[in-house]
């Protein structure tokens, strides 16, 4: 059961976790203030400049929604297009509706409204239901990872992440002094012996020992991975044995398959739990998004902690960003409230249709990739089950001009082995000569530390693979994939042909 | 003329002022790529999981929005209520629109949609004309000025701003290590000498020079003061001569008002020029906001800013935020750009009605003041020139418990000479008791430091005011007037009795 109360004590006393920025943070009087006013009912107010809703000039916003009703919402949906069925919510000064514009368009707090509190609230229980947990809204993924980075950063601290990992996030932390230590991953993502190692043996001339593991559990991004029970099991509790904080981002949840050889994904699929499922200390910092599922531009989202981060989390959005906007809040509050909403099991139906509309979309891609990239004997692709990324190995061994003796000749014992960085770069070029965009390995990959990490294999020798995407359309699927082939036929061939 | 390159020269050299954690950022690596392939158009892309806009559950936003056809829009919509006539700005997937909904709510970059942030320059072209400036798009008024003071602000700052300044802002950056300097003021704002005061005068033993102005010019929050013309060329002089920067917050531009004695504010009257229009040297930063003119939970609204400081707060967005919600864009863009839209001259119309109704509030408050308050003989209101805020200095020094000469007794040459902050403290509670909520003079006071500042007139001893505002209902003001009479009355006169 999730608890309502914000001041719930946290399950392990965790504070020491918190930068020095939130123990600097001074609350802001004027909340004092409206507190105060709130244990005293009946007050009349000289006190805020809120602008009377009379003279907002909007009293109606309405979202023209899919239907839920169908078995399979989000292929009638994509299927008919402008005539497909739809529903309305609704949120008005004047009508009825579970989230009245008024309030919605008002000033409100840092936590979010407590009516859309509720709604993200309530699909947190529904799929997670975490020991004792509280819901803050966000302004999305990003806003929400960056605020926990806040929240527990300090300047020379190291956090630990997957080896490969999504920069846009990754490249966050450096403004504040944060350096990254990656974890080794293989295809069922982070290995949680490595992770163990690596605190094991962390060097103490190094900084305090890592204490925020940032983590991607399901169609991890970049590589597709997805953790399973018993290695999430294993990496929280390696977490809870050196007191480490866990970032939980999880935009992929609801877009979990079954193995590709299955036709689609069966509405009965179960979702593997979560790592704040888990989480009896309250270290868990769960990030949900309505992103993928939704739209990205909503920009709305939510975090999950223990009552004494969601304290400190409001206190910072107080201070920051503010709330967040009133539109996505009456969206998902009439979604799962409103007389027209779908309610938690019409939610329920789109997210578990839409995973088959993405599984159909990974076997597209799968299928076109078996015909036109594999014949080529040059890459293969690692099937995902979740996500929207495949992670594509590039047997760059087999290129005529592959080097792997450059430790050797350098003398250098910390230098990579290979030129697989240099062929990869020059592979990337090539693809976009030829019209493609597709994501190197090398702008995901944590660079090591040579004094301090295990060079014995040291990334830049694993960065021949590429994430491509199957969230775009059929036809950029077929086409990115054949310029690929193509590609990859011209790039390993005319060098041997250069070399003949 | 708005300049549209955001690689347009900064006007002068002034990234001396950027903080280290700014200095820090790095690029983000997937934004280089992005960039890269927009330079070849035709490119098929397998790069970025963008959920396909057929996937989204949403085709269609519709605002029903005040109609501003009629001469006084304001009006006619407050009173008809339900029944005024209104307009429907529409973002759809499938219709004719300015701004496709698949557009807004995709992931777009740091500055905003390109249309929405087109619309926002045109609003700041036509109301600033800013001498070579580029606009931002922000989460809100709150969004904005915190990015900027991160963007400035370095640990063992001192920013520079008005002695009463809104406690929710200048609570802010304490936890970035920020100090507060307040600038002495009059009815008229903050007084230029008593700046330039401050700067000539910095010991530098108290750390750098301020280096950072965070000011609001019209209808300032809490005193309801506005700068004339002159004190903005004269603070911005200064500001040129003593290298400041200036972070002009000016969310009630749009509400400055005609004289009280005037029956309304004629649509005629013009809005004084702001600081950015003064900006020669791209060292001012401009917050604008529709939290005030349309609604607080739009979470919407702009930083305009030399490109230099464009670019950089764009990085910033870019790896925090991230840009605005779709829906606040979408609403802005149908509004100026939209077939159904506003367009320049509707928004303005709505502005010039709102600060009529706005000036309509103030007469009734000032009203309902002086056939309650003022009778008492016991505070009186200064009649601010724009905003929503009537500052009303409480004539302490009648108060029977009333003691001008602590200083003398306690020997303390900076220590406070009176108890006014005593004897206000006991008034607010006084006030909660008898059920009205109105803001104290101290929560928004920035603290003088004894050992750098002049202490011949310490702020403690001008508490003596309250901030009300004139947002709310007619029955809040005159309830809340009424029972702050009351209450006054009675804590002037309680004394005496207790005494006697």
């Amino acid at each position: 059961m999730l608890s309502t109360s914000s001041f719930a004590p946290p399950q392990v006393d965790l504070s020491h976790h918190l930068s020095s920025e939130a123990r600097l943070r001074k609350p802001n009087p004027m909340k004092a203030i409206w507190k105060l006013t709130r244990r005293r009912p009946n007050m009349v107010s000289l006190a805020n400049g809120d602008p009377h809703f009379s003279l907002y000039p909007i009293r109606r916003v309405e979202f023209e929604m899919a239907s839920v009703d169908e078995v399979d919402p989000v292929a009638s949906w994509r299927k008919a297009g402008p005539s497909a069925p739809s529903t309305k919510f609704v949120s008005s000064s004047y009508e009825p509706c579970a989230l009245p514009l008024q309030t919605a368009l008002q000033y409100s707090h840092g936590a979010g409204l407590p009516d859309a509190q509720r709604a993200v609230t309530e699909l947190t229980n529904f799929y997670h239901s975490p020991p004792d947990h509280v819901c803050t809204l966000t302004l999305g993924n990003s806003d929400g990872i960056t605020k926990c980075f806040r929240l527990l950063g300090e300047p020379g601290d190291h956090f630990l992440a997957d080896e490969f990992a999504f920069s846009s996030v990754t490249n966050v932390p450096f403004a504040q002094g944060i350096k990254w230590v990656g974890i080794k991953m293989d295809a069922g993502g982070m290995i949680p012996a490595e992770l163990e190692k690596t605190l094991e043996n962390w060097d103490p001339a190094r900084g305090r020992r890592p204490h925020v593991l940032y983590i991607v559990p399901c169609g991890q991004n970049p590589t597709g991975s997805t953790l399973s029970l018993e290695r999430r099991k294993q990496i929280y509790e390696i977490a809870q044995r050196f007191d480490v904080m866990i970032i939980e981002d999880d935009p992929y949840y609801y877009l979990q398959y079954d193995s590709p050889s299955a036709a689609t994904t069966s509405p009965d699929t179960p979702f593997v739990p979560s790592l704040l499922s888990l989480d009896v200390d309250g270290r868990v910092l769960r990030i949900d998004s309505f992103s993928k599922i939704m739209a990205p531009g909503m920009r709305l989202g939510w975090i999950t902690s223990s009552a004494f981060f969601h304290e400190h989390l409001v206190s910072y959005t107080d201070s920051s960003t503010m709330h967040p906007h009133g539109f996505g809040q009456m969206l998902i509050t009439e979604m799962l409230h409103g007389p027209h909403g779908w309610r938690i099991d019409g939610f329920d139906r789109w997210v578990r249709s839409l995973r088959a509309e993405y599984h159909r979309r990974r076997a597209f891609f799968l299928d076109a990739f078996a015909k036109t990239v594999a014949p080529t004997g040059l890459a293969r692709a690692n099937p995902p089950e979740a996500g929207m990324f495949v992670w594509i190995r590039v047997e760059i061994e087999k290129h005529p001009r592959f080097r792997a003796d450059l430790r050797r000749i350098s003398g250098n014992p910390t230098a990579p082995r290979t030129n697989v960085k240099e062929l990869m770069e020059e592979l990337f070029e090539r693809c976009l000569d030829s019209g493609l965009v597709i994501m190197p390995a090398s702008i995901f990959a944590l660079s090591a530390d040579p004094k301090h990490d295990d060079m014995e294999d040291p990334i830049e020798d694993r960065l021949n693979y590429l994430r491509a995407t199957f969230a775009g359309t059929e036809e950029a699927m077929e086409q990115g994939l054949s310029i690929l082939a193509q590609t990859l036929r011209e790039f390993f061939a005319d060098e041997i042909r250069a070399i003949a």
